[in-house]
């Protein structure tokens, strides 16, 4: 097993991390690696459950909160080990997350006696399906381990805050003809040609950009996949347009459902998946005062991320963690030094 | 080997030829049993290619026409063997076209002395890749053996005469974008939104319909297939439209393609595949004789059948067969036995 070594720089930190290969369903090393070093840390309660570990102080402070990052990254892609060059760690996860870990872990180490309660959470499976994601299994089944006031996700937001989250729909928008030789295109209805006023109301669809807590949220409604077609020489009788509906956190599921079936209006909807959206609660004490010790401009969060799973529970949450989040996934994947220092220094000026 | 009995009638015949099993590649035995009782016929010279079978009468008449039919099937679908009742023959190939079979081999065989030189051709693989039609292979390798003044092509036309036949050409519309994640879409350009103009043309298309030899042809432009999408959040950098234009004899392939690419400009045109029309040629005396002599209303052909192959070689063709070609190819395959007689004594007529 990989020792890991908390006395080093964020930099070294991240580096090891990411040289510990954890693809979704294969967190067992590096949780193993983190558990060794947070284990004998007297102040802290250790629990882990599966692969996810849950480390907490508790010093009795008026104020508690989550600081959480997960272990697993998506499939290698000729991307390790890990590479420095003078501005960027490069490898597997160094963006998406390990450097935002490296920075939660050394806050855990690093602060024994930190001005508020915190509860550190390294958690499996965020890339994989929901049903599997380790956060996700605590909030079922341990909810008071995730009690807090505040949360922050050390997702990459180039490290500045990155509020709340926009929820995501996706339907399919069925559209029925009736089947015909393409000889004689009078004797059927061609459900491709009838898939037009699909295409037309989403080219024509202007979204919202609500302002929530002063950040201004762009929604998107988009087609991302289509299909229809039965043979060469047949009218198709059906047609398939999937639409997904990125909302801003002001909108529930189910007021997306009936704004997507207003839209579509006279066409039927299948629902495929939906998970809501978070509001940015920066009207908390918390979090008002977590954005004032880091800094820096607070922006809205587009895409979904697991700050929804702390709204849910009642805990308003942001996005805060080194890396450029449209390097996430890619075979470039890589983090600047200055954001890992960047972070790890406010992170630490705010609880010390 | 099943022996055929020429001295039967017409429904008997056609349930004789439906009850040897043909379905395309497998013609060997109804191959044979043919080529068994057109052998011994003397006024016939009889040539074997492969699986199809050419037989000529030689009285050195002004005129030649030829009477073709194709031995295949489509594959078996629980409709063997046949089955008489008081109005159809049932099974498969009754329609599609061993009733036109059974026509020309009592022809054959009953009409030794015909007033125009017959050339019979009861030929494999019509139902399959243009490549292996055994009428395509003679017009490529003898094509002297298929000369003529007049061609019919015994396909089902509900026993009325089918003249010419449409054009085909199948082309792929590609719209082109550029990904981006759906939570970001206005860092992208989404593919199928863009292919919005390509269904809205084809909506908003009027058909022509071309009167030739004072037949309507209606011509059709129809979407037969659809398809684009990367993944459920990601904007899909392109979407391909599957467009079928059925068009008019007085088309050639290259004008039928000049209007597509007129029609989709600014997007990119693939050719996918193509068969020329074939004019119905009723201006020509042997054409019109014949149309005079079987009587009924002469009607456009807008399918595509074998008739174009004639056309290629300069020979004028129709279809003229027993059935109703909207059932070819279905289950409830079945001929009228009212119209395997009409045809069967109106091209008697016409010959003897």
């Amino acid at each position: 097993m990989t020792c890991l070594d908390l006395s080093c720089d964020v930099v070294s930190l991240t580096a090891a991390l990411v040289d510990i290969e954890s693809v979704s369903h294969d967190e067992r090393g590096i949780a193993d690696a983190v558990e060794q070093v947070l284990q004998p840390l007297p102040h802290l309660d250790l629990v882990r459950d599966g692969h996810t570990l849950v480390a907490r102080t508790d010093l009795g402070r008026d104020e508690r909160v989550v600081i959480a990052g997960h272990l697993d990254t998506v499939p290698v892609n000729a991307n390790l080990p890990s590479r420095l060059d003078d501005e960027h760690l490069h490898g597997l996860g160094s963006c998406d997350m390990k450097g935002g870990v490296a920075v939660g872990l050394l806050l855990a180490a690093g602060l024994p006696e930190p001005n508020r309660d915190v509860t550190y959470v390294f958690y499996e499976c965020e890339e994989v399906a929901a049903a599997d994601n380790g956060l996700g299994r605590l909030a079922r089944t341990r909810p008071e381990l995730l009690a807090a006031d505040f949360a922050i996700l050390m997702e990459p937001s180039n490290a500045a805050v990155e509020a709340g989250c926009q929820g995501t729909m996706r339907v399919d928008v069925v559209v029925r003809g009736e089947r015909a030789h393409s000889a004689r295109a009078w004797m059927g209805v061609n459900a491709i040609h009838a898939a037009a006023p699909v295409l037309e109301r989403l080219v024509a669809y202007e979204p919202r950009q609500p302002v929530i807590d002063g950040l201004t949220y762009r929604e998107g409604m988009n087609a991302i996949a289509i299909e229809g077609g039965v043979a060469g020489n047949v009218l198709p009788d059906a047609c398939r347009v999937g639409v997904n509906y990125r909302f801003a956190p002001d909108r529930s599921l189910e007021e997306a459902f009936a704004h997507l079936a207003e839209l579509f209006d006279g066409f039927d909807l299948e629902l495929r998946d939906q998970a809501p959206g978070a509001l940015p609660g920066l009207d908390r004490p918390a979090a008002a005062a977590f954005v004032e010790a880091v800094g820096g401009e607070v922006r809205p969060k587009f895409g979904w991320t697991d700050v929804s799973q702390f709204s849910a529970l009642g805990v308003p949450a942001v996005n805060f963690g080194p890396g450029d989040p449209s390097l996430a996934h890619t075979q470039a994947e890589r983090v600047p030094v200055g954001h890992l220092r960047h972070c790890e220094q406010r992170m630490r000026r705010w609880l010390a």
